[in-house]
Order: C-alpha cells, then sequence, then structure tokens
C-alpha cells in the first residue's frame, strides 16, 4: 500500500518554498526586478567557461560509447585520481583514488557516508544553525538526530551543550563549514578544540566518532582567507563535498565523498559505498559531467560578487541597528531578527518586497537568513526596503 | 561504527565481475579480439547523434546558469512534459506531465517504486530468471523478496508457482519484460492472465498490488514487433525506464517512472517519490542530460546489430544442439547448458576464450547468458569455439 511515511511528508510544505512561490506571484504584479528575493541558495554567477569547453571537447572528439559508457559504481578511475590530486595539490592531504567515492552532489555523499558509519538506532549530532535538510538525511537512515544549541555570539561551536548531549550511541557528528545559513567558518581553534574533544570520546566510549564534513561552501571565503580544511585536523573525517556552489553546478549533481587517508576503516569505506548505492538506487554522477570535471577541479566560478554583497549587507544592516555575526564565507547571512518571533518579522518585511527566511527552520529562532546570491544593484537597491523595515521597528 | 552489512557485502563478489576481469586479463595475453566476451550487457552501438548535437547546442546558446541550475526535485517540468507526451503519442497513455519522476535511471526509479507502496515486512515477488541487482534494490528497503522459479519451457510467468507463493503480505511484483537473461518478452496473453489474476487478488485481500514494469528493453524487440506496454493492462502499474539500452546512455544515469493515470494514489506517487529522495540522498539527474532528452525522446540508436547477432547465434547454437528459448528481443539470450551444473559448463568454456554466466545468479541454474551486444564479426569467430566446446559433451 501506498507509504504513510512519505505521504505525510508531502502535508509539511518548505517554508523557504512557500516565501520562494509567494515571491514569484509577486514578481508577476510588480516585475521581478522589484521583488527583493533573498530566500533561495542558487549561485548567481556561471560556472567556469571551461567546464562547458570540455564538454564540447569530449563530445567532440572522443568515442560516445566511452564518454556515455557505465562508469565503475565508485566512479570513474581517472576522475577519482583526479579528485585525489586536487585535494592533495591544495590542502597537503594523501589521498589516493581508493578515498574517493563519486557522487550526486551532497545529499548522496551525506547519504552514503551517514549509512558506512550508522546503523539504525544510532545517534547522530549536528550542530544549530543547520540546513533543514539534514532532518531527513539523518532521520531516513533510521538515525536518531540530536542538535546542540546554537552559539549565537560567534555561530562557531557551542561546546558545553555538546557535551550535554554527547553519550555512547553518538557514532557521528555532521558539520558545515562555511555554513548555512549563519556564514560563519569554523577557525582552527574551534576545530582543534573539536577534534581533542571527539578523540577523547572515542577512547572514552572505545569506538570511533566520525565527522560527516558537509563542505559545499568551502571555497567561498571572504578576504582572501581559506577555510581550514577538516580533515587535517581530525582523521576520522568523511569530507563530502559538492560542485554545486563554489563553481555553480547545482543541477548537475555531482560532488564526492573524500575518505580521510588515515581514518578508521580508510581501506574499505569507500568501497562500502559502492555497496550502499546498490540498495538505495544510486550509480554514479553522469558520465560525461564527471569526465569534464578535472577541467575545473582546481577553478571556481568568479565568486566577489558574494564578498561584494556581504560587505554592502553587512555594513548597511548594522548601521541601522541588527545585530548580526559577520559571515567569513558563504553567499548567506544569519542576522537577528528585530522581534523575538522572526516568523512575524519576516511576514511584515513582505510588505517592503523583501524575501527573508526565519531562522527557525534552521534551528535557530529569533533569527532570519538571507541569500545574498543576487546582482549587486538588487542589494543595493533593497536597502531603502530594509529602512521601511527598521522603522516599523522604531 | 562502521556498518557491518555493508562490510559484510565487500566480500560477496560478483560473478558477471569475476568473469569480465578474467576476460580482461586474457585479453592481455592473446589480444582483446581473440576473446569472446559474452559477459557483460554494455550497449555495443552509440547513441543517437542527435543527442551530443543537442548538447553542444544548449552549452552554446543557452545561459549556463539555467543550464547547470537546480532542477526541480521531481525533474524539470519541460522533460517531464515531453516524456508524457512521447509515452501517450507511442502508447495511446494519458500520462500528464504530474505523473512522470525523472530518476538516475532504473536503479533510482526501482528504488523510489518500492519506496512508494510497500513498508519494511512486506512482501515483493518477482519471477526467475530475473537480474540478480533485484535482491539489494528490494531486500534493502526492508521488503522481503520473493521468487516464483522460471517457467523454462518459454520464459513466460509460471501462474501455478505464482500462486502457490502469492499471500496477502504481497504488495508490489516486479516484472521485466523484454527481459534480462531471457530476452523473452512477455506476450499479450501473459499480461492479460496476469493483469487477471492481480485483481482478483487485490479483491480479495483488499489492497492494491503494483506492478513495478522494469522496462530498459522495451525497445529492442525482434521481427518489427512492439513490446506489449505493461501499463495498459494493469492501472496500478509504475513503469520504470531507463535511457541505457535503447538509446546506448547507460553512464549518463537518466531514467525516469511514470505513474499509470488510473492507478491508487495517481495524484501523489510521483510527488511521493520527491520526499523518497530526500531521505536517500538523490536530488534528479543532471540537468544538462534532462534537457538534451527531448531530442531523442522517439529514437532509439541502431539496434539491428542485437536482432542479426541474435539470428546467427540462436541458429547455430540450436543447430550444434543446444536448447534455447529463442529470444523475442533484448540482446541477451539464455540456452540450457550442456551439464546440469552451469557453473561447471562455463568454466569449461573458458578454455575455448568464450565468457558465458552460468544462469544461477539469475536464479534459474542449468542455464547460461550470453550477452551478444558485441560486434558480428566476432559472434561469427566465436562460433567455432562454440563447436569445440560442445564436443567436448559428445
Amino acid at each position: 500500500m501506498i507509504a504513510k511515511e512519505f505521504l505525510d511528508m508531502l502535508g509539511q510544505k518548505s517554508v523557504i518554498r512557500e516565501i520562494f512561490a509567494y515571491g514569484s506571484e509577486r514578481a508577476k504584479e510588480i516585475g521581478y526586478e522589484n521583488v527583493f528575493d533573498y530566500s533561495l541558495g542558487n549561485p548567481s554567477v556561471p560556472a567556469p567557461k571551461e567546464f562547458a569547453d570540455k564538454i564540447i571537447e569530449l563530445l567532440t572528439n572522443e568515442d560516445p560509447m566511452t564518454i556515455h559508457g557505465y562508469s565503475p559504481s565508485l566512479g570513474i578511475p581517472s576522475v577519482r585520481q583526479a579528485v585525489a590530486d586536487s585535494l592533495n595539490r591544495r590542502f597537503q592531504m594523501n589521498y589516493t583514488m581508493e578515498h574517493i567515492f563519486m557522487t550526486s552532489a551532497a545529499a548522496s555523499a551525506i547519504a552514503h557516508a551517514l549509512r558506512c558509519v550508522t546503523v539504525p538506532g544510532d545517534e547522530v549530532i549536528t550542530f544549530a544553525p543547520y540546513f533543514s535538510e539534514y532532518v531527513p538525511y539523518i532521520t531516513k537512515t533510521g538515525a536518531k538526530l540530536k542538535v546542540v544549541p546554537a552559539d549565537t555570539e560567534s555561530f562557531q561551536i557551542n561546546f558545553e551543550a555538546f557535551d550535554e548531549i554527547m553519550n555512547e550511541k553518538v557514532m557521528a557528528i555532521v558539520i558545515n563549514t562555511p555554513n548555512n545559513p549563519s556564514g560563519s567558518v569554523y577557525s582552527e581553534e574551534t576545530l582543534k578544540k573539536l577534534a581533542a574533544y571527539l578523540e577523547e570520546k572515542e577512547q572514552q566510549y572505545s569506538h570511533p566518532i566520525y565527522i560527516i564534513s558537509d563542505e559545499p561552501y568551502r571555497e567561498i571565503v571572504f578576504n582572501g582567507d581559506k577555510a581550514p580544511y577538516v580533515a587535517k585536523y581530525y582523521k576520522n573525517t568523511l569530507t563530502c563535498y559538492s560542485f554545486s556552489k563554489s563553481v555553480s553546478l547545482p543541477g548537475e549533481r555531482i560532488g564526492y565523498i573524500a575518505v580521510g587517508p588515515e581514518c578508521e576503516g580508510a581501506e574499505v569505506l569507500a568501497d562500502m559505498c559502492g555497496q550502499i548505492s546498490r540498495g538505495i538506487g544510486h550509480n554514479c554522477p553522469s558520465s560525461l559531467i564527471q569526465l569534464a570535471l578535472p577541467s575545473i577541479l582546481d577553478k571556481t566560478s568568479d565568486l566577489s560578487v558574494y564578498e561584494t554583497n556581504k560587505n554592502i549587507l553587512y555594513k548597511a544592516l548594522t548601521d541601522m541597528g541588527f545585530e548580526c555575526v559577520e559571515p567569513g564565507g558563504t553567499f548567506y547571512m544569519f542576522p537577528r531578527a528585530l522581534e523575538p518571533d522572526a516568523k512575524a518579522f519576516c511576514n511584515k518585511a513582505l510588505k517592503y518586497d523583501l524575501l527573508l527566511v526565519p531562522g527557525d527552520g534552521f534551528e535557530c529562532a529569533g533569527h532570519f537568513r538571507m541569500a545574498y546570491c543576487i546582482p549587486t544593484e538588487k542589494v543595493e537597491r533593497s536597502l531603502t526596503a530594509f529602512e521601511k523595515l527598521v522603522k516599523e521597528y522604531k
């Protein structure tokens, strides 16, 4: 019979989608250019040109049987090797091809990583504020999700609260740095403290605790900084990457898991992902997309617009009196709403055609998310709308 | 901790993969042209040229933000509509866009379809001989797989044996016509009998019993015939399609579920697939590949080589004394081995560099599978090797 579990999910509408749908309707009335849509985390700059060039070259010069042929279930070997080489070059790691499993972007990477290191009944911890899709990603494996409340002063880790919920059933923690929705980048200090804490708990519980590190925003970091590479700080790390954000290929559904070379089970975890795929129906990303990937492994889109927008918004909003942790990367910021009920605040914002997302869905009430992956001129024009909104609270 | 369930799967080697690996090693010794590799069901003819042309056109003329942008989780609307239109045109159906869910080929289609209409503990029936991946596809949902023994006279359905294992816990049956490994096409008579039988059982048990119809070989049918379209015969049909075989795009991982328009739950099942994806980590096939798909929806590769090879092999092997049900389609045939132990038979075949797959893995002992998607000249040269093999049994 029709599976009630999934039927019931149809009733639960996504707040972000609803806001986006409202914006689309409103655009029909007043023109899209007059709707200040900060709702969706959709890259606003094109993919590096080399990607399309490479695809055209492959289609023009190579045998279609090879280009469109079956990929081995772990990914095309030359592509896995190229991914390992790129990570080693950029982060001084020691990955080999055997540590890399090609995935259909981050959702698939996380789905496989979780199933590698947890079984139903285990607990998995993540840290607020977090991407709301972690709930189905984690709970649908049969694992139990526990959430550490946000450290709203810095959006680093609230270690005290973390320690309160940590227990021996916890087999994995999911982190996301640079972070959606806060834009915060975990500092080297945070990662060192996290690693030391987890290593102590591994000793105490006599089992590994894996970090599943969701890193789609790894290359979108401001001030010329680099995000500390999580797997360098903690050996039991499964790095989950997506090419959706930094090279603007969200529709191509491509990413990977990089299994820490010193990880417990390093020699089997990628292979196990191939077995997990058989049960959940993935079988690799598109072969054509895989084969084109090496052309852009060390590249990004021109990401400068995100930093420009952040600078404009951070200055303007804090000048207007908003409290906000300055984002270190991504294309999000997560200011405190001007009233305790962020949903009410975001509703008021709609009056000025500002589409903002309440923080409740990220399990961090009282804040709102802005996805500023929109044209800079629109960001600038939106400031007047913010001023009007602020006036309501004075 | 590392999930033992998947770790243990690593030890279970695929017989087909082992034979293929043996062949690759042997090719190094005697040259690839001298290894008669009938082991893998990999298309041997290129995709229709229109596909590459369309991709190049998209990359050259369209906005990269659109081409590589997020697809809605059910698939790109224009592509879903094109799939529905093509099915309606070719099979006189009444699909709308709402019945179509785009998938990462058949594996993903089956993974979603099963989760739509079964819950852990339910039973799912399939019919021997069957594609061995049905075991993980079905059992990893938590459902219990039951197998109806083969009707080796015709490779249609053994209804007597089917009736013996049918019971009220059965929520879905998985069929595969044209069939891997037998090449048989279910006749109109078989499908009518199956539909009548299931309708009676639905009445008796007061719940729907869905046909999950795995149809990657639908267009590979011989003698100018057409495979009867399963969903025309039974309303509760979830048609699972893959573009891997008929248009030779196995690496692109693209297919769909078409939910029968009169199906119980027709209005929610595709939507439910979008929810199921969130838990198992799919999010659509590649946007570029989706957008290029309409260019080839009513086309196939030049499939004539498969029929040519079938004709040569069927005549030669039956002349040599093999018993074989003549394939009506696909690029497989499934003759009876010359000794009861098909594994022993296939091992003897290796002496003559014939790579054949024992039927045991398809739960039909005593037979062997030949995937004749190889060049015709190689098929012809292989006949001498078969003659030598037959001589051993005289």
